[in-house]
């Protein structure tokens, strides 16, 4: 028989009680310690990093595993993989600063995109006549009549779980009340008095890393607040495929990260109903989008097809579910409209930014990028759009790099660097002294190391540049970008080759895309009107740097349109407007999927991709001219596939 | 602190474990004993009679209420009523026969009324491509797809819970599956390989004593089986009113009575499906009739204003809910329909003999009562049909009769006197000793008296009548039935002048409201075409004995109809055909509603009622003939008020 054994996890003190045999991070997991896991547990990313504090002996014996993952110094330093620690015994143990997810920057603003504002809760003021001898209609026959007669509302169905206490709420109310009617079809509340000047909405957009929340005044569709939160099914992998991998283990563990997700978005609720005078029950309806994996994790449906090739949603229309069903804390009757999904791998937060960059109606031909874990790119314009999935990987977020975190306080953001001197100028987050490289920055290291000729248009870093800051290190060369004396850890921040060729994977597997959007539609890059950059990292790269790499065709920067959170602004609109809900349906009919995998000549796209900025310098003349007069143009043009 | 104690009740040797201070009558509701309360606990009726077996000093002294209630004999031999009694220590009591239910003669079968066969439910067999990367689409999308070029179904919902499961069912199923589609709009299931050969329906009459329960082949109209069950509310009250005011303690009580009659409908759902090879998921809807408290009581909406005055119901329309909702054990996406009632005391029971009888079309002129607890009358055609609902009270079904009980085992049920020798001749059912009176037997001995002379029309005994069956008792004149050598208790069965009273106020409601009737749409006995006696009591009782004594208005033998339990049918009619429920819809917003205390000659009307058959004679010109014939005749008329 397994004993219970407790486990306290260090600076914040939090305790759990688990069966021994349990993992540190299972752990964790259950107390909700900020601890952060990029494979899910699976022994593979060496992130989960702890400190064993007290009763060590309770942790056993260092594993194999862990020998290749841990430094000597971090193995003698106490240091233990949470996913690799069977605990026997009670433990405390540390979760060190860089296995902490840590305070996030969260980007959540988006364009704002005008709707007309026509939600569909409506609430109707209605006072009604006294049951008599003479007139015994029955409750629901006395309200539909009065709303028929005052507001022409034909036949409503009424929510049965309202019935069940409609008596009372009209005896209470002395007959003086408001009516909540969803869709001008079902009435799903009844309130005291007049509150028609109270109608409010939620929207969110779940993402794979973030959770952003907005509350709307559905009267004036103004923002009354905006929050958010880091997905809490992080602690149960950092990527989508990760999750769906947990989730096949059972309904259990399907169950598990759809409350996960639940709690934090009512998590959300919660901070923005503080910063206003709305009560939950006031809430009545709520919007979503989220990538395919979100919108079937937090829907509680079967998501182990979507990981799999051909990649088939169980649905793609939008669905309406009711409040209660998913345990969301609006009020009970709420709906919730999840907006429609396009393919396994593009989801309701590509309908929503087609929605809110408005390309679905646009004469202009635009592209668009919506970056992260995955960055979906669509091309298009009234006529049709194409849209593809690039698994662009978590690099940009942190992941696979050796001193790589999120968007966090203490996060390199930005990096120029001197192409004279190699010195190097950065910018951390919150101003505080670095602890590591955001993907924004990243982003500018590949191009300042480009432009200062650190690297070939391969990405191979050059041994000859004369600096002390470029070193031979174990597993290759690397770039100080930090001296341990400024950073606050006291260690160097560094760039390494193999972390180039992490960034460089990500930008290719975007740069296909958008060749492949391109190649078959048939233009090319002087056709673009416009390029539309969306997602939290999109908003804080610089476009010119993300140019020069090559992470968008190249174009004018006039043409470029950084959109922050357009997922978000689809979500509100949706929320605001019935009209908007349509068009995401029909945008979802209409967005052609590309399968990528499918294509004929995507290897070799792949390969020539991986340049910076791309293999063929003709299709970058900006680029290429800027690299020609800082003299950095390669002598041998790269190798181009067919 | 109240301590826990055992009672044990006997002879079925239920147990159980209740606080001190609780009452036995509380317990035995917890148990399931078979313990009759028809006041619901309120120490008024008198029927929750228990013999104290061990340990009676744990139930206290005897009660000044008991003292009232029992007579100095069951007293002495330990009699105690269970409704006051706290127990405070462990207790072995026996439930004595008279007060059990026992086991009871059920009428569930009615006439059957052809219907043109249209269920809701719709089973498609499709055989579905797989996903490929040329042909990605959505599960849903795949379906969808299929059924519209198949069968033309035009994009059907999906239930929220079949969407979260169906990628699983889908592949088991090799995509070979049969979709389950509620009224060609919901998909609520989806079976593997072809079922479409089995479609199933439950179809239910909650009465407020007995539930009845038919299972249907869909395919075919017919029905696999009958099964029927005392309502398992009973023990907290045998009326309507008693259950309402238990439901009115609060949320928690209102939620006990729903959960105690879906329990009994899914108990006699069990017995369907044993009898059958049908399993539970395979029953996707169920639809359901039953008076308005029942109605209310089963949907667990407030019903307390059901019974207060002007009694207007919370909902009239028919009603589709989800059946896990409510608890009910068919497939969890099904569908329950319940019919719509008319008023707060004509319910859905009515819609459906309405719909059973087919008066809604026909040309006669039609009137029918469907008796019970409450009898519902109602008189029209296809132009207007008015109803109203008596309070016949349950003396028909033995409350308030001195040895009155249900039509169980050894209740005597037909009754002749010899009008010379005053001899009796009865008839019980099961041929076993009588050990009381049932309803029909009632009808028959107030018939056979007035026949007699044993009473006059007033109801009054005749104390002049010469044989020793009419004997003076403490309270006045009684007659007896059954001398105590012939019946199993050993006691004489007798019928007092206070039973005939009861009985004649039962008989003078319904006249009331049949009375009421004809004068509301001014016609006479003799414009009647049609008499549909309608109800479990009404099976078993002789139409001319009823007639004799004015339970309806004199018309030739040959017009009545006795349709048995038509409720029933009308919920087997909805459940076959989408056309019914159109039907039963239309009925509810048809029949008018007559509230009897708001007409303005009720009191004089109840009054003349009283009188055997009715206060003007002449209208029942036959009785009087008939009495004319055998020297019964009053010699002085009875009082006809104004």
């Amino acid at each position: 028989m397994a004993t219970e054994v407790e486990v306290i996890f260090q600076p914040e003190g939090k305790r759990v009680r688990i069966k021994s045999g349990t993992t540190i991070l299972e752990g964790a997991k259950l107390v909700g310690a900020d601890l952060t896991s990029i494979c899910g547990g699976s022994g593979k990313c060496g992130k989960c990093k702890v400190i064993i504090e007290k009763e060590g002996e309770n942790a056993g014996s260092i594993t194999e595993m862990e020998k290749v993952l841990l430094s000597p110094v971090e193995i003698s330093a106490g240091y233990r993989l949470a996913c690799c620690v069977s605990v026997q015994g009670n433990l405390t143990v540390r979760i060190p600063e860089e296995s902490r997810t840590g305070r996030q920057r969260l980007q959540v603003e988006g364009i704002e995109t005008p709707v007309k504002l026509e939600p569909l809760i409506n609430k109707y003021f209605v006072k009604l006549p006294t049951p008599t001898l003479q007139d015994p209609r029955s409750d629901v026959d006395r309200l539909l009549d009065e709303l028929q007669v005052r507001y022409g509302l034909e036949n409503p169905k009424v929510s049965y779980n309202l019935l069940q206490r409609l008596p009372l709420i009209l005896r209470d109310s002395e007959w003086e009340i408001t009516v909540v009617v969803w869709d001008n079809d079902t009435i799903i509340g009844v309130e005291s008095g007049d509150t028609t000047h109270r109608i409010f909405g939620y929207a969110v957009d779940v993402g794979t890393t973030k959770l952003a929340g907005y509350l709307l005044d559905l009267n004036t569709g103004r923002v009354m607040a905006v929050e958010s939160l880091m997905n809490p099914q992080i602690p149960y992998g950092e990527d989508v495929i990760t999750r769906i991998t947990y989730a096949e283990k059972g309904f259990k563990e399907q169950k598990e990260l759809q409350q996960a997700l639940v709690e934090g978005i009512n998590q959300i609720l919660k901070r923005l109903l503080d910063k206003t005078d709305v009560n939950p029950e006031e809430v009545y309806e709520m919007t979503a989008v989220g990538n395919t994996a979100m919108h079937h994790l937090l829907l509680d449906i079967c998501p182990k097809y979507v990981a799999l090739s051909p990649y088939p949603p169980a649905i793609r229309r939008g669905l309406n579910i009711n409040a209660e069903n998913i345990g969301m804390k609006i009020n009970p009757n709420g709906n919730i409209y999840v907006l429609p999904v396009i393919a396994g791998f593009v989801g309701a937060d590509t309908v929503a930014v087609i929605l809110a960059t408005e390309i679905y109606k646009r004469d202009e031909l635009c592209m668009a990028l919506d970056i992260g874990t995955n960055t979906e790119v669509f091309l298009g314009n009234k006529d049709e759009i194409l849209a593809c999935s690039c698994a662009s990987g978590p690099a940009l977020e942190g992941a696979h790099i050796k001193q790589g975190m999120r968007a966090a306080t203490g996060a390199i953001e930005k990096v120029g660097i001197d192409p004279d001197t190699f010195e190097v100028k950065y910018w951390t987050i919150d101003n505080a002294k670095p602890c590591g490289i955001c993907g924004s920055a990243m982003v500018d290291i590949l191009a300042e190391m480009l432009k200062a000729g650190v690297i070939e248009v391969t990405g191979t870093m050059n041994k000859d540049v004369a600096s002390p800051r470029l070193r031979a290190a174990e597993g290759g060369l690397e770039f100080v970008l930090a001296w341990g004396k400024e950073t606050s850890t006291g260690e160097d921040i560094v760039f390494t080759q193999k972390d180039i060729r992490e960034i460089q994977l990500a930008k290719a597997a975007m740069h296909t895309g958008t060749m492949a959007l391109m190649r078959k539609k048939g233009i090319v890059e002087k056709d673009i009107d416009i390029v539309f950059i969306a997602g939290a990292f999109g908003s804080y790269i610089d476009p010119e740097n993300a140019r020069i790499i090559g992470m968008y065709p190249e174009t004018t920067l006039e043409k470029v349109r950084i959109v922050g959170n357009a997922a978000g602004t689809g979500a509100r609109m949706a929320l605001a407007s019935k009209t908007a809900r349509k068009t995401a349906e029909e945008i979802s009919d209409k967005v052609t999927y590309v399968e990528l995998a499918a294509e004929p000549n995507f290897q070799a796209e792949f390969f020539n991709s991986n340049v910076l900025p791309y293999a063929d310098l003709a299709r970058y003349p900006q680029t290429s001219e800027l690299l020609e007069k800082l003299g950095k143009y390669p002598k041998k043009p790269p190798k181009y596939f067919h």
